[in-house]
């Protein structure tokens, strides 16, 4: 498929000879992007890591993104003041844009703590490809699972501008699914993952 | 596959479940990225694109990255200045060692001046995941070609920095292939691409 689209500055954009749709179809499913957002803590990695291995399990081509593998790499020059914050979903954004023309589901593990972020996320996609995931645990819940004791850091004004401590959260407003991880176990909420895709017809 | 790598700071990386190896062999081929390098208008990105093809219609997962997707999108807020190229170049390396991490062939076109740069992508990434190609063409072919007219707008000073005219063009000292432009056509050269990735055994 060969196509031309003239972007703001009328730059012609050529979408090559092979689209979306002809990657989706060369790995039997469709792109998008299950887009987690919740506290330090609150089981949004772990949930993401066992909902990517299930769906590898079923073939499909997959990739988890988290603060390891984005804030060491392609962010490595930013901080955690809102303005950095606001940037680092930025890139990750239009990262995760290319990765679901790509014809993949990604999975990603960012706190994400701003409804603003999310949303111009969300509107680089076409409908159907975000959906929200909120990971919701009680702060306290949180830092008592938390090894690394960051939250006794945060807690201690070690650590500034940590989120639900001395930075806000703020919830989804209409998220695609509510996982409360202090209720349901990682498997269970990973399996939710899975019915949230056929749901919508992902795979 | 679960291992736990330390890094710099001292912060373990929880590689998740699913590795590289496991999504190659979901798609039945290796990750790696060829590099395009060369002069704008070149030929980079249409032979990028007609070798994606090729390969597509191998069942390879490809994916193209050019100034389009990236100038407009993740890098929207980079120049052309010199440190503002590095930074390009360096986003887009983090990133494309993602996709490559995600078991995906990519091809990059960006005209990519300068050997640190791409000295640096290529230190990003495994040994055998990195084939630089360079599209040789003379200014004059180039420009001849050039339908936008931004050689002509460069040579009249319009356009600062542009490289070839008023910014340098270093070229690879040792790439893994050498495509002349002006002596051999755009089919021919996407041949020699899978050529390339069938010698170095990624697919």
């Amino acid at each position: 498929m060969t196509n031309k689209t003239p972007n703001k500055n009328n730059v012609t954009w050529f979408n090559g000879y092979v689209s979306r749709e002809d990657r989706e179809k060369l790995h039997g499913h469709k792109g998008a992007v299950i887009w987690f957002t919740g506290l330090s803590a609150s089981g949004k990695s772990t949930i993401a890591h066992l909902a990517e291995k299930a769906l590898h399990g079923r073939g499909v081509s997959t990739y988890v993104f988290d603060g390891d593998n984005v804030r060491h790499g392609l962010c490595s020059d930013l901080g955690f003041g809102k303005k950095d914050r606001a940037e680092n979903i930025r890139r990750i954004g239009e990262m995760i844009k290319l990765f679901v023309d790509g014809g993949l589901i990604v999975l990603t593990a960012f706190i994400s703590p701003f409804r603003k972020d999310r949303r111009k996320v969300r509107s680089l996609l076409q409908e159907g490809q975000f959906l929200e995931v909120y990971v919701e645990c009680p702060p306290e819940v949180c830092a008592g699972r938390d090894q690394k004791g960051i939250y006794a850091r945060a807690k201690a004004g070690e650590i500034k501008e940590f989120t639900g401590i001395s930075a806000p959260y703020e919830m989804p407003e209409n998220p695609d699914l509510v996982i409360r991880s202090h209720e349901e176990d990682a498997p269970e909420a990973a399996k939710r993952i899975i019915e949230l895709v056929q749901k919508h017809g992902l795979i």
